[in-house]
C-alpha cells in the first residue's frame, strides 16, 4: 500500500487508545497523518495509555465515550477519515448487560453517523466489524454471501452498528464499508481477561508462567495478526471500491486451538496448558469451526495477510515479556 | 387450525389496539381466551380504540409503551402467550427520526424479553417482523435463506429485534419464533397515511373518490389478508416447532401494484389513480420485486392462506366504505 496518500490527512480513529486503534494509529503517523484518539477508557474495554507510549505527542488524545452524541457531534468534524474501532466486544458482558451493549453497538454507531451526516458528509468511514455476527456456520471457509445468524446479544448489535454504516453510504453517501475482522491479536491487545479474545488472557498467563484453559480443542480459527488488520483498514479508508461493502478479513492459515496452544507454549520456551470441556453455559456459543473467505478484500482492495502465524506470535510474546506490568 | 387450544390461555398483545393485533384479539376472544391489549396509542402507530368497537367489555386493555421497562416487567406476567406487535414501521420515519425507531424496535424488544426472562420464561412469544429486511431481493420468490440487507433503519432495527427473539429462544429457553410478514392489508388497518403500507392510503382515497398515486407499477408484490396473517400468528404460537425460528408469510398471489390499483378501482365500482415514477429520495429504497417463498410455515406450522386478494380487498373496501371517519 502507498502509505504516502495518508501524508498530512486528518483522520479520527475511535477506540483509539484500544488495541486495533493504537497500532492504526503508529502507521499512520510515520505515513504522516494528523492523528486524533477517541477513547473512553472505560475499564472494560480495550483503552490504554501505555498503547501510545512514545507517541503521545505525537497524536492528540480526546477522552470522551461514542455514548455521548454531544462530544461526537463536535468531534467527527474536520477529518477525512474515521476508522470507527469503539466497541463493545465482550460475549459474556453482552449477555449480562444487553442494554451497554445495545448503547455502545447501535445508539452509540448511529449517532456518530448522524453527525457525520450532518457536519462532515465528506469524511469516509471504516467500520470494525466482526466474524462474530455469522454464528456457526453452514459451511467454510465462511464467505460474504453468508447468512449472519449471530448467537449472542453483542453479535446481534454488532450486525445492526454494519449495517448502519453501509445504509448511510447507500442513502447518504456518507463513505462507509465494514470489515469483518476474525480472532485479531498482536502487541497492545487486552490480556487482563478474555474480553477481547480467549488468546489474550492465554498470553498473559503463558507469560506469567500459569497454566491456561483450552476449551475442546479441536476448533479450527484463523488469526490475523494486528499489523495486517491495520492494513486492511487503511486499504479500505483509501480505495473508492470499498463504499458500501462488507469485506471479511482473514489470516494466513487455519489452526485448531489445541495446536495454536502448543504453537503458543513452544514459542514462549515453555508452559502448561489444561484441555477442558466447553463450559455449560457457554455450549450455546459454541460455533464449531470458523475460517473466513477473504478473497473479497484480496480482489477489490488487493489486501493480503504478511506475517505468519508463528512470527505474529512471537512479536507478541516478546511485546508482553517486556511490557506485561502495563496491562493485568 | 383448533382454536379450541387457545380456550382459557391468557394472552397478551403489544400493539393490541392496531392492525393486526385487534383483528388477532377477535379471533383469541372467539376461541375462548382471556386477552390483554398494550397498546401506546401514540398517533403516529396503529393503535385506534375503534379498532376494538364491539369488544371493549371482552378485553382488557392497558395503555403504556414498549418503551416502558417498567410497566413492561409487570405486563409480560401471568401470560401463557405474548404477541409481539408492537413496533415502528414507518421507512420515512426511521430516516428521519433513527432514534426513535431504534427505542421500540430494538431497545424496547430487548427489554421485553428481559421481562420475560426474568419474570415469565414460561411465555411463547411470537415476534412480528417483516419482509423490508431482505431488502432488494437477489431471486425470487424469496425464501429464508436469502441474505438480509435493509436498505433502512427500520429494517435495520426490525433485523435486530427478531434476532434478539432468537437469540433468547436459543440461549434462555424463551419460546420465541418471528413472522416476516409481508404485506398485510384487511379491516382496521391504517388508512390515514402510508406509514403501515401505501395500500392504506390507496384505500382511503378510492373511498374517499380522490385519486390515488402508484409509483412506478410494474413492481410485483404478495399481500396477505389479516385473517391469514392472525392464523400464521397463532399457529406459530400453539406450534412447538416453531421454536428459534423465521418463517416467511406470504399471500395467495402475486401481483404488480399497477394490476392492484386497477383491481382496487374495479372493486370499488370506480375510482382513478396517476401512475408517477418513484420519487427521487425514495430510490434506495425501491427494492423491485419482491414475494415471498412461504414453504417453510406450510410445511412446518401447516399454514396456508385462505382468503384471495380479490375477496379480501372487496372486505375491506366494504369496511372502510361503513367506518371510515373512524381512521382519517
Amino acid at each position: 500500500m502507498n502509505d504516502k496518500a495518508f501524508n498530512g490527512a486528518r483522520v479520527l480513529i475511535t477506540g483509539g487508545l484500544g488495541f486495533i486503534g493504537s497500532n492504526l494509529a503508529r502507521r499512520l503517523l510515520e505515513a504522516g497523518a494528523e492523528v486524533v484518539l477517541l477513547d473512553s477508557m472505560a475499564p472494560e474495554y480495550g483503552g490504554n495509555l501505555f498503547n501510545i507510549d512514545g507517541i503521545e505527542s505525537r497524536v492528540k488524545v480526546n477522552i470522551s465515550d461514542v455514548r455521548d452524541p454531544h462530544s461526537m457531534r463536535y468531534m467527527v468534524q474536520g477529518h477525512d477519515y474515521l476508522f470507527n474501532l469503539a466497541g463493545q466486544t465482550s460475549h459474556l458482558d453482552s449477555m449480562l448487560d444487553p442494554f451497554t451493549d445495545l448503547d455502545i453497538n447501535c445508539t452509540a454507531q448511529l449517532s456518530i453517523l448522524e453527525a457525520c451526516r450532518k457536519y462532515n458528509p465528506a469524511v469516509r468511514v471504516v467500520f470494525a466489524s466482526t466474524r462474530q455476527i455469522y454464528g456457526k456456520p453452514d459451511y467454510l471457509p465462511v464467505d460474504e454471501a453468508h447468512l449472519l445468524r449471530p448467537v449472542d446479544v453483542n453479535g446481534i448489535n454488532k450486525m445492526a452498528g454494519e449495517w448502519y454504516h453501509i445504509l448511510y453510504n447507500n442513502v447518504f453517501g456518507i463513505h462507509g464499508c465494514s470489515l469483518r475482522l476474525t480472532n485479531t491479536y498482536g502487541p497492545r491487545m487486552r490480556v487482563r481477561d478474555a474480553r477481547q479474545t480467549f488468546l489474550g488472557v492465554w498470553l498473559r498467563l503463558v507469560v506469567e508462567g500459569q497454566p491456561f484453559e483450552v476449551w475442546e480443542g479441536r476448533q479450527l480459527r484463523d488469526f490475523t495478526y494486528v499489523d495486517d488488520a491495520v492494513e486492511a483498514l487503511m486499504l479500505a479508508a483509501l480505495d473508492k471500491n470499498s463504499a458500501g461493502r462488507v469485506f471479511n478479513v482473514g489470516g494466513d492459515s487455519v489452526i485448531s486451538l489445541l495446536d495454536l496452544a502448543r504453537l503458543l507454549v513452544e514459542l514462549n520456551g515453555g508452559g502448561e496448558f489444561e484441555q477442558k470441556s466447553f463450559p455449560e453455559d457457554r455450549k450455546h456459543i459454541d460455533i464449531g469451526d470458523y475460517y473466513a473467505d477473504d478473497n473479497l478484500i484480496r480482489s477489490v482492495l488487493g489486501w493480503a495477510p504478511r506475517v505468519a502465524l508463528r512470527d505474529g506470535l512471537a512479536r507478541t510474546l516478546a511485546y508482553y515479556r517486556e511490557y506485561l506490568e502495563h496491562y493485568v
